[in-house]
């Protein structure tokens, strides 16, 4: 582990804390062939990189799997299996998800070495994760809309399909490249609004809970209908997914719907 | 080949020319595993190159290369078939060799940027070889002294040995990147998320009736007090303006605060 973690000092204080890529999981979602685990594994681990998580993977655990791994067998050992991505991803404060296809409502697109930048920069202080989707179809349109952000690997035109462990390569490969930016002992490092953040960010699970009060409130002052939904759902979880709300802010927008069902509430029960 | 034929002209003269990757030759020594071979012509072609050089290959032609090359198959059927990496790389300028060791005599090293300008610079006149050794062993010292330089792939020291094909994929990635920044028309664009937005962004004016809105709803249902404000503007001005919203997201969020108040008003008129 020499070579990920190291002790830096914080410019703000005396404190020293242990710099390394821990907080940073790969998720690879629903994976059919057992090659491509073991395959992203030794990619992991060549990287300097350990979490892996599998959500229902089709074949697992497997001598395929074990075998192209090599050495990193103890990634595929230590690997958390999840029913879905969301229970994959609940404690994540940063999601990045890897799509190859356009979609019908564009989402905050990066390219890999921003990607690699936005992971390294938030796991300083929160878990993150990296998630990649099915062999041939990629992640469904839900799942995408589970993260904050969709990274692209740039390719040709002529044949843009990536192997998935290949895919995983290219990702961690920028992902320790931006690591060891970071613990270079130069300054000048682009620093980003995250680390200097005064308070800590929401998780997932917090946004969901939040959507999931607006959603209700929405449909309580008729502004939102679930038998005709529009894209009005997913353009919200789009538009709050983008701020990475820390949790206070995500206490005060609970508190207008709170207040707000109050008023309505008082307001019923004269009428009634 | 749309995305790797385009025609450029030549700042430092009127003719143009026509730039592509097929003047870079990906040369795999002595490799022992078919699947490696077809991983390697997968990656190639993800990233536009086509040129695959075979020395003296333990197991080729293979239905396992053809099987993990995917729709990379035409590499494979293209490939040139060596004795010697000296024939490979006859017609070659500049020639770079992978190194994972440290070696006896020092050589020139590149990181893989540097490794991808050189050789997308150099590809502009002439041949241009990249070199990936044996599974095991990598390159003998004599084969290694045949490069003008050597590459290394920063990786962990807990894990260092890179799958050959994931070897291929990085690099050849690199020189994608690189030989997109060279055809760039315009140079340095900023290629942020709202060009490629699908709504036009809210201006500064549409952000603040937005929030003047909000503040008028949070006093009405008692969130907010004017005159025990704490920090509660400030911050969501703050949170607002992080997510760069488009117009029709703040449509969509007054229509939401429209129908709190026409809810509230209704309530309250019945109650009159």
């Amino acid at each position: 582990m020499k070579d990920i973690l190291l002790i830096c000092a914080l410019s703000s204080g005396n404190e020293a804390f242990a710099l390394d890529l821990n907080n940073i999981r790969i998720v690879l979602v629903n994976t059919s062939h057992p090659g491509n685990i073991g395959g992203a594994a030794r990619a992991m681990k060549n990287m300097g990189l350990k979490n892996l998580y599998l959500v229902a993977p089709k074949d697992f655990p497997s001598g395929v799997a074990r075998g192209r791994a090599s050495s990193a067998k103890d990634l595929l050992e230590n690997a958390v299996v999840t029913e879905t991505l969301e229970e994959a991803i609940a404690d994540c404060s940063l999601v990045i998800g890897t799509s190859a296809r356009s979609r019908r409502i564009p989402w905050p697109m990066v390219n890999p070495e921003e990607c690699a930048q936005k992971l390294t920069t938030e796991m300083q202080g929160s878990q993150v994760a990296l998630v990649f989707g099915r062999e041939d179809r990629g992640m469904s349109n839900e799942e995408l809309q589970l993260c904050h952000y969709h990274v692209q690997i740039p390719s040709s035109e002529e044949y843009s399909s990536l192997n998935l462990g290949a895919a995983v390569m290219v990702l961690c490969y920028e992902i320790r490249k931006s690591f060891l930016r970071l613990t270079e002992t130069e300054p000048s490092q682009p620093r980003f609004d995250e680390e200097s953040w005064d308070r800590e960010l929401a998780t997932v699970q917090e946004l969901d809970s939040y959507l999931a009060h607006l959603e209700k409130v929405m449909i309580r002052v008729k502004f939102h209908d679930p038998d005709n939904p529009r894209q009005l759902l997913p353009r919200l979880r789009r538009l709050y997914s983008r701020i990475r709300m820390d949790k206070m802010e995500i206490n005060i927008l609970h508190g207008v719907l709170t207040t707000t069902e109050q008023a309505l509430d008082n307001l019923e029960n004269k009428e009634g």
